[in-house]
């Protein structure tokens, strides 16, 4: 069922088969930076190929990985840790991606497969299509993730039965997107086959303006509630679930706001025209229309999550 | 600590001691309505009093509630379940509770403690206010619920470790109000005394709006994403935890918007500023009030939330 949908929504192309890839086990990995994203990626793939190597821009948490076992190795140094790579991903804020895979070319070998998991795709894509010919490039976004940031939230178990975006260019050979898909499955994750732009339009609905909502609300509460003590003894179940995401890692989302800015105001012009037409309604005293409008909106929610 | 909160924020008022209560342990407690709050409450005070009964719209729920052993005893008649009460809870939707609260007075005897677990306080507290001299009223609203709505989601845990605000009338007498606090500890409840008016005010901001945002995020991403069938694999925790209030009950939440018209309108218009200015930030490009802004509802959500 995963596979048949994937094949599905996978975009029109018909990929050479291309070199042969070494299969994960056999595959010397880098993971590019060790936060909660890139942490919890190697701590998954430890034991799983030939050899995990976490490099980092702090030696520290190249050396807390390594204590802690999420790495075979752990170096703050690009050139060691890239030269004889069979799979490179990047967990880094999705503007630093963009830098690191310029920067970071000139030490890749040919045949290398280069990875991603930042959250936004279009502009990574563009900037792994002018990775040197040979270099295997193919995005990802799994849709996970924490309000910890940081290597201290690292957990192998977090991409666990997660959908996970692949977006290969036209140059993705057939045998490195099948080694990309391994190394989804190794993880526990499920790989989905997505346009880059498509899936940016859809994250902007279903996680960006999420975003944007709650840290609205919470801006809100601040200023008409928190004067009052007794606020904080009756935030119920409703407050909490829904500001849960203004906790999320603020370089990381303002990297992501700013790399689908246009599909993100698009979906929040969408979101404020709901809002206004439901408050209308609910000024107006049209109550057959709230209710009708109230009970569609549970029926799809209840359709969303059965 | 509880109880100093409790006392804090309690409205200046000096009411007579009146006349004694019977303790809860040796009170007929009678239920009105037993969906998921009433169900529940009457789950966990069955056996903590002397008798509890279960008063419905129809023999089914009443029979159902007394075959899991959730009230001593159901009914679909008010002047049987009523005569001889010591303490009544309204569980039923607000514009119900206040008609009932016309309806049933002349069942009530004497010294009677009528309370109720409606999400809004100032209509009901009106109601209560035209009861005969001699019942004893108390407003209630504890701050706990699910999604589930109906008896078959009844939890006698529901109200454990949840604030339960109390609004007490200048009329309710300090016993009354004794036997209140008891019946809400009984539950695993914390009682929070408030200021009808201002326990609304709360609410709209931090229950209310929360759940316009969610039926208007779930409109939007109906709008704009439905169509893809892709969608559906890519809905991450944000979208979940920020939609989770729209599958409340319908029936329950329009009345609550119905009673609390002003405070939810204010509230939402204070929303659509916030989220607008984040808006507009995001348009201008004016990144580091950008991040200025997302910090501070980080912050502010991590001060809440430790």
């Amino acid at each position: 069922m995963t596979e048949a949908l994937a094949h599905a929504s996978e975009p029109c192309r018909q990929p050479d088969e291309g070199p042969d890839m070494k299969p994960l086990s056999m595959s010397r990995v880098v993971v590019v930076g060790l936060g909660l994203m890139g942490g919890s990626l190697a701590a998954a793939l430890c034991g799983r190929c030939k050899r995990i190597i976490g490099l980092t821009r702090r030696q520290e948490t190249a050396a807390e990985a390594k204590r802690r076992g999420l790495v075979d190795e752990g170096t703050t140094c690009p050139a060691d840790a890239l030269h004889n790579a069979d799979i490179v991903v990047f967990a880094t804020p999705v503007r630093t991606i963009l830098r690191q895979i310029d920067e970071f070319a000139q030490h890749l070998r040919a045949g290398c497969l280069v990875m991603d998991v930042g959250s936004t795709k279009a502009s990574v894509l563009e900037a792994m299509q002018k990775l040197p010919e040979g270099i295997q490039p193919l995005g990802g976004h799994p849709m996970c993730g924490k309000e910890t940031s940081g290597l201290e939230g690292a957990d192998p178990d977090l991409y666990r039965d997660r959908t996970f975006i692949l977006c290969p260019l036209s140059r993705t050979s057939r045998s490195a997107l099948r080694l990309g898909r391994s190394l989804v499955k190794t993880v526990g994750a499920r790989p989905l086959l997505l346009d880059a732009q498509r899936q940016d339009d859809l994250t902007a609905t279903l996680s960006h303006l999420p975003y944007l909502m709650a840290c609205s609300l919470i801006q809100a509460a601040h200023a008409t509630t928190s004067s009052d003590p007794a606020a904080w003894r009756i935030v119920a179940g409703g407050f909490r679930d829904t500001s849960r995401v203004a906790g999320s890692d603020v370089r990381m989302m303002l990297d992501i706001l700013a790399t689908n800015q246009a599909a993100v105001l698009e979906s929040a012009t969408a979101f404020r025209a709901a809002f206004d037409h439901l408050v209308d309604l609910l000024k107006s005293g049209s109550e057959d229309a709230v209710e009708a409008l109230l009970t569609q909106a549970r029926t799809e929610r209840r359709r969303m999550y059965p």
